[in-house]
């Protein structure tokens, strides 16, 4: 019996797709940067499916590439080219299988979408606190396989920070069940550690218990332009302070990014008068009624205005003016679309070393890449910045595309010299899992390697990602 | 040259053991209920003498011991009786290697003592949120290595989310230097996870990048009396809520200890006129001045008087009364040590089925024990009870304590059903590591053993604990 009949035992007709026009959206990623074969996309609907599914591809010796949401942006959920290989899809395993806003935990099957379970917990007067901006289509499976990151971290942590509990299909098919929703648990290595941020390549995450908080209730958002980057420190550490280390997001935006916005992004708007080297956009948030959170942020605002560390401000007076606000930073985003090319890097350094890093790794892409325009913002209160490189003016975008593999390494290797990550919220996938090589220490890929034979001695979970 | 030569060549004379009187304190736990042998004690100063020594017993066949202030609850620094290993101190590596106030880091190698690296983070107006019993003698290796827990754990977390990066003695002697101190870092398996938690099983922690927090300068804290156990799940909830969750300390006291703590603990009292069933110390803490977190806490407590969640209140007015109410939680803790046997278990269960799991549990350990004293507290806020029985009056201790393997298994069998764990934050060692076998499926020890055999494939790092 062939492989797709013997597919066919297991799944629906409609889960089984080998149709070139039923496979082709789950053969690439979203930006059509990779583009990849399989023998079929199987889209089980629970997790004993799954399980006879990988215990098939194990037996014949295929590979089986995990896939959520299919939103990253690293490659990592599109199969390799050879076509010996079985996308499986966790799409239609959505449920929520349960809350326990007593104990603060939900569980979730992993092809919910990240707004479900945000919407699920807001229903149970609680918070899911990832937040990103594919949250409307990504999924748990991929948050969790990816350690998606996204503006709360700064308070609440990524997305392995949040999970209490996973059940995972292991490469043989087997399943571990651990769907513990416990707060302390010290019987043994913490398994669960190691498929969060795996990309798949040890195991099919298909469940997970993940960690509620409050819901907050009230919210102060201000936008402010700083009068240098090294200001920024001693301003988040004030906001730290006043806020009760309730500061939510702490995000960079740079003038360039604002004029872009304004200029490709109709609704985009400039908050103040005068222009300005560069902005933060700030949030901190309370679970209690009556906060005063709005009046906490305006009094630290203030005193830091007094002391030089912000020249202007302004803070949201109601939601509407708060959504407003947040409008710009997903502006920003969307303004990189403009017209030309763009490399891009999702770099982490020490949060006190931001500044200087960003001065130096602006400096060497001026020099390396002559009227390269830096669009640098982030998640500044993470240490984590997208520091990314549109072309010169009147650059074909070709030629400058030509050149991601030497300007990567200019930036890279400023990263490394702070002691930074070159991928710190998108994961390696196929993006950057050479180029890691030139960073890390090879005894970590030993490491690794070792785990990955260790847990998958066929090699049949995701195979070139990662590692 | 025999190993102890080899050893003198690494050392300095003072920083080898062997004489029986020198070795005795390692070689047995501070309860005296573990007791083993070595070859030698070493007290290796730097992480390339322990390279040396870890290289030097890998390629012997001796294994080794690491042991940190060996205040273990689960005999986990205590070496095996055969005598074929060496405890490796880490009580000369004790010095804070940088501290980073404006990233929110310290730098620690693994021998310094836990209140060291709190006093350390407080002189750079930080917080390191850190806080148990045995906080004056406990080395950070050890906290790290048994992912300690404590009285902070509801808003601060474990000391796995406590650890940014990590420097590790493999087991063959080479050193992984993972100490990043980086907020996001997606850049394949997260290894330090793999020896947070570990019990030296793996590899040697010789030194640790650490997070650090605003530091609190107020604090509210109480003493209520509860109506039902029931009760604490809603005031749990509405105090995460009306904190901004900054609820740091919720803990249990039942009666039996209060009373046994003034029975037998100078300066030990009675807070209110009546006697309650239950109690709660509960402590709210703000970085921000001029909090008003007494005020919060007040309101909020009255709230829930009003709502019958609580039926007595004691809110400390200045620093000298939260320290008698404290005194009070650490006093149940020393007042264990009246005369008479105890039989410990350190259990956790969903929080929100804390209520029913003692009630189960009382029952059963009474039925199984008739005159038992059942005497169950802590850290009701994250789930993780000391369930702990007193022999009945007039039982010979040692009647009681042989009674231990079989009140274990009644107790656990309840946490099991709860689906709980058996070792919430003290770890397994060789206390609960053949117990636990009993609680979680093969296939998690499967992955465990095929991780340890991966690592340290000659088995030389902490035989017989975990595993």
């Amino acid at each position: 019996m062939s492989i797709l009949e013997r597919l066919a035992e297991i799944l629906e007709p409609s889960d089984l797709l080998t149709e070139a026009s039923d496979t082709a959206p789950y053969l690439t990623d979203w930006r059509k940067l990779y583009r990849g074969q399989a023998l079929a996309v199987v889209r089980p609907r629970d997790t004993g499916q799954v399980s006879r599914i990988v215990a098939l591809a194990s037996e014949a010796g295929i590979s089986i590439v995990p896939q959520g949401g299919n939103t990253g942006l690293a490659g990592a959920g599109v199969p390799p080219s050879n076509g010996n290989n079985l996308v499986l899809s966790l799409e239609r395993m959505n449920k929520i299988r349960s809350i326990d806003p007593a104990n603060y935990t939900i569980t979730v099957e992993a092809g919910c979408v990240l707004q479900q379970v945000q919407e699920a917990a807001a229903k149970a007067d609680r918070l899911f606190p990832l937040s990103l901006s594919a949250e409307g289509s990504c999924r748990i499976g991929g948050n969790l396989s990816t350690n998606a990151g996204g503006i709360a971290v700064l308070r609440y942590g990524n997305m392995r920070d949040l999970a209490l509990g996973l059940e995972v299909v292991l490469p043989d098919g087997r399943i571990w069940n651990g769907l513990r929703a416990l707060r302390k648990d010290n019987t043994g290595y913490d398994l669960k550690q190691l498929f969060i941020g795996a990309e798949g390549t040890l195991g099919v995450i298909t469940a997970a218990v993940l960690k509620l908080f409050p819901r907050p209730r009230e919210r102060a958002c201000a936008f402010v332009a700083v009068p240098s980057l090294e200001a920024t420190l001693e301003l988040l550490g004030r906001l730290r302070a006043a806020s009760g280390d309730s500061l939510t997001s702490f995000e960079l935006i740079p003038r360039v990014a604002l004029e872009m916005a304004i200029a490709h992004v109709p609704g985009s708007f400039d908050p103040f008068p005068d222009p300005h080297e560069a902005y933060l956009l700030i949030e901190m948030t309370s679970s209690r009624e009556n906060s005063g959170v709005t009046t906490i942020a305006e009094e630290a605002l203030t005193a830091a205005m007094e002391a030089g560390l912000i020249t202007e401000a302004t803070i949201a007076q109601n939601e509407a003016q708060a959504k407003a606000l947040w409008f710009l930073r997903e502006a920003i985003v969307e303004a990189q679309k403009a017209p030309g090319a763009c490399i891009k890097h999702d770099v982490a350094v020490p949060v006190a070393a931001v500044p200087a890093f960003l001065k130096e790794a602006r400096q060497a892409a001026e020099a390396a890449q002559p009227g390269v325009l830096v669009y640098a913002f982030g998640h500044l209160g993470d240490g984590n910045i997208h520091f990314n490189l549109m072309q010169p003016k009147g650059m074909k975008p070709e030629d400058f595309t030509a050149q991601t593999h030497r300007l990567n390494r200019v930036v890279h290797d400023i990263v490394a010299r702070y002691h930074g990550s070159i991928s710190a919220e998108h994961g390696l996938g196929q993006l950057r899992n050479e180029e890691v090589r030139r960073y890390k220490p090879a005894i970590e890929f030993e490491l690794m390697q070792k785990i990955k034979a260790a847990l998958d001695p066929k090699g049949i979970m995701n195979p070139g990602k990662v590692l």
